[in-house]
């Protein structure tokens, strides 16, 4: 492999993202518990965040304003005004989460650093991302973010050509197999999975994947022997 | 001047954006105007606005986040639902404005284009910007779109260190005097204002603006000969 960027998706391949929202959503499911049952919530909720997706993009603003749309559809409009007020809460609560990071996260970046241009490549908002970066302390270790509107073929072939490089030379290390592992197989370039222990519904996939360009990790730290 | 790079702004310098933010001003100002004079509505939602941009960043979710909350302080959370879900339709109809094309912004993209790299530099949210390059038929000249979560000289910094470029090869063109050229000139790299007949107040500075590598326009293709 001759190999100039190291790309990393940065929730729950960095630092602990998923179980946040998890903890938010229940919070809303527990909000709106007089009008449906736990799981027809969520599953409300996930329909708008996936509807709203083409218009408001990946990210916590887009997430807060779902669950705003939520609670009007699921209360068909009869919610008090303090439950928007809630949401807005839970949503500001969630862009102020403390950064946990992932284990053997540092040790790998450390090694990498100064090897290649190690790049962050998030759908997140880049505010968002940036903070997460800034107070992990990992931001010295990173060329800088690229934040994609969306990581599918398409948008990592923009990405490809932003940093001038081959997708050959490109390799590309997440949790996520669906987004961060597939696409790049598909143009050309390398990926490893580093499974994190939940993943959001949108990302699941359910088949094994098999390719020459592609590694299943069980710990970050084993990318560096990879490479 | 040796120049490499030239960015532009993007709402309000390639196209109209301000307009349509002021049109939902004005219809969230007739919305609430039960509670407070048309002026003290939009003082509030401005300094919500503000007291966000920390939080939130820029751009339109930002905005719609904003005016919800100003809707429940305006209100003193004595509002219908109904007009939460307006405020949403509202951003849902900012987000979706037909592209109005600034005049003589293709003819200068067309002369500069293959001369120079061109990208945009925003502020916006990443899925709004591209969709508003796309529908303009813009996007072929822009190597493209560089998301910044503000326009400060860091900012700056980070930008020029990403482009792999120096600040003496980085021309800026844009709207606004404070995000588009004091912080480009002070890191050392060219600048051209050309104002659009509105700016948010946020972006107003009242000053004179004097500088060697600074020129103040009156028309976009007046970019053309200063090259």
């Amino acid at each position: 492999m001759n190999l100039k960027v190291i790309a990393f998706d940065a929730d729950d391949t960095l630092f602990v993202n998923e179980t946040y929202f998890l903890e938010t959503e229940e919070k809303f499911c527990e909000l709106m518990s007089d009008y449906l049952s736990h799981d027809e919530i969520a599953q409300e909720l996930f329909r708008i965040e996936i509807y709203n997706l083409k218009i408001y993009g990946y990210g916590i603003k887009a997430y807060i304003l779902s669950m705003i749309e939520a609670a009007m559809t699921i209360s068909n409009k009869t919610i008090p005004i303090e439950v928007v007020d809630k949401i807005i809460q839970y949503g500001k609560e969630l862009l102020d989460k403390p950064i946990v990071l992932l284990d053997g996260v540092e040790e790998t970046l450390e090694s990498l650093h100064g090897k290649y241009k190690l790049v962050v490549a998030t759908k997140g908002d880049l505010l968002d991302q940036r903070r997460k970066l800034h107070n992990s302390g990992l931001g010295r270790y990173f060329h800088h973010i690229e934040v994609m509107s969306d990581k599918k073929e398409q948008d990592y072939l923009d990405l490809i050509k932003r940093l001038e490089i081959q997708p050959s030379e490109f390799f590309m290390v997440g949790n996520s197999l669906k987004s961060d592992v597939l696409p790049v197989l598909a143009i050309g370039g390398h990926a490893a999975h580093v499974p994190f222990h939940t993943t959001w519904a949108h990302e699941n996939i359910d088949y094994e994947v098999e390719h020459e360009n592609f590694s299943s990790l069980e710990k970050i730290t084993e990318v560096i022997p990879l490479l």
